[in-house]
């Protein structure tokens, strides 16, 4: 993932760096601090968020310096003379806490928490926010698609509607999400994935006649050869062509990968198609779809018993169309000594003080039943509440209890391996299955159950009520 | 816009490179093609699209190459040795003829055409689709906040919700389309752009106490201090503490530059707190809202004269939200001699065949009121056709006749001065006073004829003929 690897400390939102000035200026940046990482509202009226981008995030920290051209570049805008010499030596020193990339998160939980000084944990803010939100969001309706598609392969196609450069990221969290390939070769080549692709329709117009066209392609693909069949007329012209060339491949001793539907009904168009290449003894040849995907489609189309084995998924995967954000911000919870909160005047947008933990507890069959935040210094807990309305509240004693956060970055390094996005996957895959059925359900999931400890209930409101 | 410097040849779709290794171990790769980019539906329900992203596309063509580290990728993944070869020598000298960078333009109309060798011009599809509809997406939208904003100031404050690396071509998009200022330093950096912003709520908070953190900022940035004031309560704490460093500003000889709201109801809020600074005598304290804001929004909080002197725009602005993207394609026209389209199972998705020109009419105030597309050999016509039914047409005799499109690539060089993102700024500003208000509208807007000449229409239904 090293598209960005010069002049990191400028990949941020400009008020990071008055911040930080101000901090320096005033003697205060060596202060210590804590922020937390968490969203509020799952994307696509879905019932969890799958976390992504830590490895990004991680690379990109360990490479995270003001060169020489960043320091200039800030001197000429104005920023302080010391402040840019203080930069000219500055190596990222936090400490991070994260769950693993590919955790099954939920709102309001502190995934990611960032301890250090006030000066370098409030510089790294917009990165993380940027990767962290893209990726989660991105791997998130990955995972819904796969959860569509069961075993079907899926196959990224988003590039040419990714949002510029951001489709490296998408693809990227595409695979991470349980995708198997991606049209995306730069990304391949960055992130070590499998790319895949063969014809535009401009294959075949060249050549006028379609015939001909896939003629060609399969003599200089014979072994790797998915024809595209509807430039002109899917199944008066693009299928019989099509058909016309497995034979011939056939008695060269080889076979015709599959056929793409890219326009018109894919239930109707993939029935007559299958038909048609059964028929002629072709049962190994597999119908990819792609066009306008995305997860209710592909349910409906397997719901109609639509004979599709490949589906390529572009525009809505890799934008997230109207959910194009995960909503993921980064409080301040702790600074010199005290728990810190932000009240807004929204009261449920409170943030929850103090340095926290993550647990996570199931039932003896392993299938998760709530999470719980807590006090980090606090060893044990027996009920958690709901944040806002404590009367809600549940008993734990007796589930087993998962702490999902631990140390993954130390004094500039990263202290974890960086994960694969085919890792992340296999352990999003092994998750999923402690996910009850209920909250995986595209219409209406059931809400799964966050709650605090009662101790950090009483530190956030003992501190609210200083201010309301 | 350089973040893109080596192995561009790799930023692609896979299948770009399947068919370019088909056409040149056929010996075809040397036949002359030529390729339209258009898209067919205007997002945010608007009448008009902001062309945007030629500047970035042009530098990153003049750097298109398959480095010697590009090749060794391609080679492990299994592409032809003779091919790779070949690609080692490879450089762009296909020939782009473009519309300007912030023109306004409208569906189906071939903005921009690529004349090449069918194997170039085929290799540099999924880059052009990339930056164009994405660059084209955010300038648009921010040209209908401008239109909104009247002459408020704008400011972008994207990075953290946009998606990962294509935050840089939302940065400079947003410019581009009308903006005054970015939060993204390192776009800034990047593409020459001013950035601004003063603080978070963690700066107030690492206070505890908000006085105390205005007038630390304030000492720090006397002259360029904007105070966020909802951390706590807007109008009880955030307003009057703002006042009060305000008029400790004054005395020291300096100005409070702004305060900022960041929740709540603006127009409520933004009439208190103008009033409030009022009665202090602030006068010329500007109030800063952001937040959840759209073009829909702000025109919202004008009509109800919220006295908002500045917006700050997120989310909305560099993901488009439900418009996550704008639907540009790139089709071949033309190929060794021969006019060619594509037809597809649905009708209107037909496209246009021939290399083709691209005429604006205006009327005698200037206003626009027809664009004409014809054959490149056409001279002159005299009546422009709707595509899918002709007998709705209109004489264009007696209008002015403005050409739109110049070559802006030849021989691996842009043909072009690069234009800065303020320059296309002031370039749609220009053009958007020759736009009839009804096009201009959010609701509903009066949809823009666009015809083709009577030669082309008759060149498609001779070539469709053959197919249908």
């Amino acid at each position: 993932m090293a598209l960005i690897e010069k002049n990191i400390g400028l990949y941020t939102d400009h008020y990071e760096l008055t911040m930080a000035q101000g901090y320096f200026l005033s003697g205060m940046h060596e202060k210590q601090a804590c922020f937390d990482y968490f969203f509020r509202k799952i994307p696509f009226e879905g019932g969890f968020v799958v976390f992504s981008g830590l490895s990004s995030v991680l690379e990109m920290l360990e490479n995270f310096r003001f060169d020489e051209e960043a320091c200039d570049y800030l001197s000429s805008i104005g920023f302080n003379a010391d402040f840019i010499r203080f930069l000219k030596d500055f190596s990222q020193r936090v400490s991070i806490y994260s769950v693993n990339e590919g955790e099954i998160i939920f709102p309001n939980e502190p995934v990611l928490r960032v301890e250090g000084n006030i000066l370098e944990a409030q510089l790294i803010e917009t990165l993380l926010l940027n990767i962290l939100n893209f990726e989660s969001l991105v791997a998130t309706k990955a995972c819904r698609i796969r959860l569509a598609a069961g075993d079907r392969q899926l196959l990224e196609f988003g590039l040419r509607r990714a949002q510029g450069f951001g489709g490296i990221n998408a693809t990227k969290a595409a695979i991470s999400g349980g995708f198997d390939k991606t049209s995306n070769v730069y990304a391949s080549s960055l992130c070590g994935l499998e790319s895949s692709g063969t014809m535009a329709h401009s294959w075949i117009q060249s050549f006028g006649d379609e015939l001909a066209a896939f003629r060609t392609y399969a003599r200089h693909f014979p072994d790797n050869c998915t024809l595209l069949v509807d430039t002109y007329d899917t199944l008066k012209r693009g299928v019989p062509n099509a058909i016309t060339v497995a034979l011939e491949l056939q008695e060269s001793g080889h076979q015709l990968a599959g056929i793409r539907l890219d326009s018109g009904d894919f239930s109707y168009l993939s029935k007559q198609a299958r038909e048609m290449l059964d028929r002629a003894g072709l049962h190994e040849v597999k119908i990819v779809a792609s066009n306008q995907l995305d997860e209710h489609i592909i349910q409906s189309l397997l719901l109609q018993d639509a004979p599709i084995d490949v589906f390529g998924v572009g525009t809505s995967l890799v934008t997230g169309k109207a959910d194009a954000a995960l909503d993921g911000i980064y409080k301040l919870s702790y600074f010199d000594g005290q728990p810190s909160l932000k009240i807004s005047e929204n009261i449920e947008k409170m943030t929850l003080p103090g340095i926290k933990n993550l647990h996570r507890f199931t039932d003896e069959n392993n299938f998760f039943v709530a999470d719980g935040i807590s006090l980090a210094e606090e060893d044990d807990f027996e009920t958690i509440f709901h944040p806002f309305a404590p009367e809600k509240n549940r008993t734990i004693t007796g589930l087993q209890k998962e702490k999902l956060i631990r140390q993954v970055f130390k004094e500039g390094k990263a202290t974890v391996q960086p994960t694969s996005p085919q890792q992340n996957a296999a352990f999003t895959h092994e998750r999923l299955k402690q996910v009850p059925e209920e909250h995986k359900r595209f219409l209406n999931p059931h809400v799964y159950k966050v709650g605090i400890s009662g101790k950090l209930m009483k530190l956030r409101d003992q501190l609210a009520g200083k201010y309301l």
